[in-house]
């Protein structure tokens, strides 16, 4: 028998809070029969709403919670209030072991700034990064960091790979992953100092992944890589450049569907394939990026997602949770150690 | 009656070269009648080409070029090379004030490494970047950097914001365009220092450009502004990261209408749709990355383009030429200096 996982939701985070955080819930607890639910919220607004979802309910316990974190807010403004907020108090449920998982679609700086307090960052880990999974042309590759760092040292960029490896094993499957860092050509000579010294580090790894050197922006949708490493600032401008050109040409498709008659006729024609490009896209089928390199798991779904996404994002976070990634990342971060040291020893023994 | 324009073309430098350097020029020379060649390249295989356009060849004139600069070559050794390939050539006709601007589809490194030596970096420009413009959903915008820098101060930033300005002045005839510098997000605290003060620096300005604050990536295809700042690293990743999302989702629209019969006759009716999208992203029409903040004007053609995109590059440089680029960006530094120096003075007699 599968072991349960328990999930943390924040269900006043997101643009559709708190109903979409419960259709979500409901949806996802329809996916994966043995999660359970810690529903953090107002008491009197969720209630009404979980009445509607018995099955939900049943798995569900209510964890009232008065405050609420304004998409607005500062990040040490949410840290300040702390548990006095559902996105708070879902994070500790982590922190004291209650949850596996805690998910929210509220307020991304915040989220991350009360995750780094309440759980700290892992042994080893220098900065936690964010990562997801991204569509591609064959499937899904996930990036990171997303804008956790905005400048990144070689050491971070190192433990970025590691992380990001050990999230592609638990999300996508996969027992050894290609990663990639981002860089402005493929060739070795390109990039910065930091991006060079970073690869050679990687092209020794003893880690269960596969190092494939540099990766252009170009490549990215296309899963050339199964993961792509950057400093938070790129992969920011990366990430959002992605989604806003995909938005942009499905708006140039309706547009170009509308644009007669004769067009209109062609879409009830090709809707069928045109409907399976939208889904192929749809943000809310490639929801929930990961805060990687904490003493727990915390999901951050887009604050536009729809029940869909929020199943979606639950569903990450059923599988980091199943696959306990924490573990798996401080295992990889005491095998790399290792492999330093007794390569560290074997030039000591060649001198 | 117009001043006649002499562009100096490399006809040796991309993937289709020599046929489609002389095709486009050809292409070139019926859209600007007052436009004149250099053609730069082996006198061989030109000379046969140029017979197939008589329009073209009576207002050219050939400059034999015995050697090429290959894609692969390092940026030093085209520079060592120098006048001895075509597109050292043709950079020596702009410095010799024989050509008014440099065209050329070749190796961007070399041509950014001779241009720079060749030319020199203009007075009150720490360093010179690659601009261009993209396709947006009202229009174009231009961006930049591309690559030329891959990390940057923010002296750099405010100088290219000014060059980016002159550039959309020129090349869409706009008075005064607005500007933004990308970020991780749009509210003033966000990103890094370097970004916050050349924000700061910006909002100062007396120039005929309205800077617009910060923009993220996935607002660059909606054309919120019209020029787009950004150091060379995240420039280089963004526009290739745009560029990769719209070849991959053409190539899913494809499978679209592949995927059964019905998607077919739909793209039967929805064809004259179609086309017009794929031309509005068709790279062949945005085509002509630009050299700025040089003594003289070398634009960077795509190594794919097709003889509509040389045309396209080409079109580029004319509009730049005409409009004296390189004598708008240093008139702008100059106002740029002298409010520099006001507003230091009125510190200095406020104290």
């Amino acid at each position: 028998m599968k072991r349960s996982i328990t999930i943390a939701l924040d269900c006043m985070g997101g643009d559709g809070a708190p109903q979409h955080e419960i259709a979500g819930a409901a949806l996802a607890r329809e996916r994966y029969p043995h999660a359970r639910f810690l529903l953090f919220g107002r008491e009197e607004t969720l209630a009404p709403l979980l009445e509607q979802h018995p099955a939900l309910a049943e798995a569900s316990e209510m964890r009232p919670a008065a405050g609420v974190v304004a998409m607005e807010d500062r990040p040490a403004q949410a840290v300040r209030r702390g548990r006095e907020t559902s996105m708070g108090q879902a994070i500790a449920a982590v922190h004291e072991g209650e949850a596996d998982v805690a998910v929210s679609a509220g307020n991304t700086g915040a989220l991350m700034g009360l995750a780094k307090v309440m759980l700290k960052t892992m042994a080893g880990i220098d900065r936690p990064a964010l990562a997801t999974l991204i569509p591609t042309y064959h499937g899904e590759s996930a990036m990171l960091d997303l804008g956790a760092n905005s400048s990144c040292g070689e050491d971070n960029l190192v433990e970025f790979a590691i992380m990001g490896a050990a999230f592609a094993r638990t999300t996508l499957g996969l027992e050894r992953p290609s990663v990639a860092l981002l860089n402005i050509g493929s060739e070795d000579v390109k990039g910065t100092e930091t991006l060079r010294s970073a690869a050679e580090r990687l092209r020794q790894t003893d880690l269960p992944l596969t190092f494939a050197g540099f990766v252009e922006g170009d490549k990215i949708p296309f899963g050339i890589v199964d993961v792509v490493v950057t400093d938070g600032f790129t992969g920011n401008v990366a990430l959002k450049t992605l989604e806003g050109t995909a938005r942009f040409i499905a708006q140039l498709i309706g547009d170009a569907f509308r644009s007669s008659l004769m067009a209109k006729l062609g879409y009830l024609f090709a809707r069928r394939g045109i409907q399976q490009l939208r889904s192929h896209l749809d943000p809310n089928k490639h929801n929930g990026a990961v805060m990687l390199g904490l003493n727990g798991l915390v999901v951050k779904s887009h604050g536009s997602a729809n029940p869909e996404g929020i199943a979606t994002a639950i569903g990450v976070a059923v599988d980091m949770a199943r696959h306990e990634l924490t573990k798996l990342i401080a295992a990889d971060l005491a095998t790399m150690g290792t492999g330093r040291a007794e390569r560290a020893g074997k030039i000591g023994n060649d001198g």
